[in-house]
């Protein structure tokens, strides 16, 4: 099959350190060519792939591009899929909205996977408009605030299955892997450790947004000795680091899209105590991948029954449910799914072939007689 | 003629007050109408035209839309046009470049005109990209940044002929109107009024960004008796100051592309001092329409000579050249030659039908046979 994957301008493919979007774009992108696939990677110039690359954009520029930059990037890469589309059986786009527009007199197969959270209110009246727009979900709860919408699949990221060695025989540390804000809850982490008196590594990125609550809430924490902050980290620190914990801690407060580090850890065979938010329920299985909970009280109770965790059975469900392979496989399944569609609709997957099209418009004696402007 | 205007979602078309793009757009669109074209609207949805309106968002929201929202209703915008192209004869577009990767397959002919200032460093790459997307300049010192893209034409702003009434005895003291920012150096206004001994009206507006300027550098400025501070106008406030003033002060300091006062205060048969910046020498006749200087030595001759200029032949310039009915005229013949570019290619002003069309592709072994990447 010829595929095209469509990336956003601001990280390159595979990202340098932070960027999960960029991550599974990569892995998706190298495992349909290891399955023999014909992929063309639309991304930044400094990107790495076997396959094709075209590229809008030189380098990836996440430190220094302006949002006018960002825009006038993905602008052009959405032209060069106008102008390229014809050499594709299906083009797979993970940039969000903007290549919207775009779609209706596209002459291909399309689908786009959302990777943001859908939880914000300004976006039903976009998802509204484009609801026939054939989407993937990266999990049932991302869903949940745009139930009406063109859902075709929910599809779990995926890690090669030899990316994260198997660790039976770890230290004695909890770990803490991710953004430092308010909504991932480092505090919570140092509150747990601290009650098991347990030492906790942290392995976490400061954003710049994120620097006045890293300074007033999380840096007067870090002075225990049984806190070590070791800022950011790549693959090879995170599999070693990850893989020699007792457990991973995951204590969020907000609707986490999916949360890579859950299957991150399950790969290394570390088992994950995770509050009951977002895509937890999902990912996680109670007591077989660790324990999901609801304060904190349940969460020290957990740590302190980890051990009870069989650390082979992590391994065990990520390989069954985690790997790059079973979410290629699902991807060319939709991929099939949306050129069938196509040919039924002779040209489109949707568009003014599809009389199911609507468009809120608000309107003066514009559309034609007979048809009724939705929810205007 | 069967047209779509296409203006940005930040503002109503009129705008309320301030907005140069969407009042050109209103001139323009009831203008056509009156000449008896079809004109539709795609603007806010609290827009007002005689013609039909489609918008994608019921009101405008300028104060209180952020990016992401305005980026929303635009590609919402952007489909509604995807969806309904085959109305119309020609798409007149006003965005920026945001629908640019829309044109490629957009089957009917369309032109935009650029609004804003375009030397901007950034912005060499994305025309260098879309350099075949046929463009209307609204100065020719505007194009100066990008010379090497697909100029149509330069068509100068226009107003209706009876907007501002001519006034043939002004009172005695000088006015400045626009925003209060550092490039439009009212501080310059101030002193060329004071050292004339003249009083100087300011009718001006303070955007959020300019508040630190207006208070360090302006308002220790305005405390002087020949100083009169009024703040935001309407039209017919404008219509009034300006033509009662003895002349308009526009010492600019950056390379306005247009610079709408300056035709308004023609139109008030008001003459004008203005900097030799951006359109300046192209808008102004040295002597007719008052005076081109370089300096405020000069500025102030000027103002001292300014009873010399003749006040009807100012308000005569504006009636020969930059009334909405010339406008329009330069506009409708911009559009019959779209049209009769699509003829001759078939399908297309531009595209994969044209081979003069390029991209800027960074790519291993992508394009056909052949094909060059042009300057990659």
């Amino acid at each position: 099959m010829k595929i095209a994957q469509v990336a956003p301008v601001h990280e390159r493919v595979p990202p340098r350190k932070y960027g999960g979007t960029e991550r599974v774009i990569s892995y998706l992108t190298e495992e349909l060519i290891n399955q023999g696939h014909e992929v063309t990677l639309f991304a930044t110039g400094d990107s790495i792939t076997k396959g094709k690359l075209v590229s809008a954009v030189g380098r990836s520029q996440r430190f220094d591009m302006s949002k006018q930059e960002w825009l006038m990037y993905q602008c052009m890469m959405l032209d060069q899929i106008a102008e390229l589309a014809g050499n594709f059986d299906v083009i797979h786009f993970h940039t969000d909205y903007l290549h919207f527009p775009l779609l209706r007199n596209l002459p291909v197969p399309h689908v786009t996977t959302l990777h943001g959270r859908l939880d914000l209110p300004e976006l039903a009246a976009l998802y509204r408009h484009f609801d026939q727009v054939p989407l993937v979900s990266i999990s049932n709860t991302q869903r949940i605030p745009l139930p009406w919408v063109n859902w075709l699949e929910t599809i779990h990221h995926g890690l090669p299955a030899d990316l994260y060695r198997f660790n039976s025989s770890p230290e004695d540390y909890f770990m803490f892997i991710g953004r430092i804000s308010p909504e991932k809850r480092l505090d919570r982490a140092i509150e747990i450790a601290l009650r098991c008196n347990t030492p906790l590594r942290i392995a976490a990125k400061v954003d710049k947004v994120d620097e006045g609550y890293f300074n007033e809430t999380i840096k007067p924490l870090l002075g225990h000795p049984l806190i070590d902050f070791i800022g950011e980290i790549d693959e090879q620190e995170k599999n070693r680091l990850l893989g020699n914990a007792r457990a991973l801690l995951f204590p969020i407060d907000w609707p986490e899209p999916f949360g890579m580090v859950m299957i991150e850890s399950f790969a290394c065979g570390t088992p994950v105590i995770a509050y009951r938010h977002g895509s937890v329920p999902e990912i996680m299985e109670q007591g077989v991948t660790g324990f999901i909970v609801e304060n904190q009280d349940e969460a020290i109770q957990a740590a302190q029954r980890i051990h009870e965790v069989d650390r082979a059975q992590c391994r065990k469900v990520f390989e069954e449910r985690f790997t790059v392979k079973r979410m290629a496989q699902k991807y060319l399944s939709v991929y099939q799914r949306v050129q069938l569609g196509n040919e039924l609709n002779s040209g489109a997957v949707y568009g003014q072939q599809n009389p199911a099209w609507r468009t809120v418009v608000h309107t003066r004696d514009f559309l034609p007689r007979g048809r009724t402007p939705a929810r205007s």
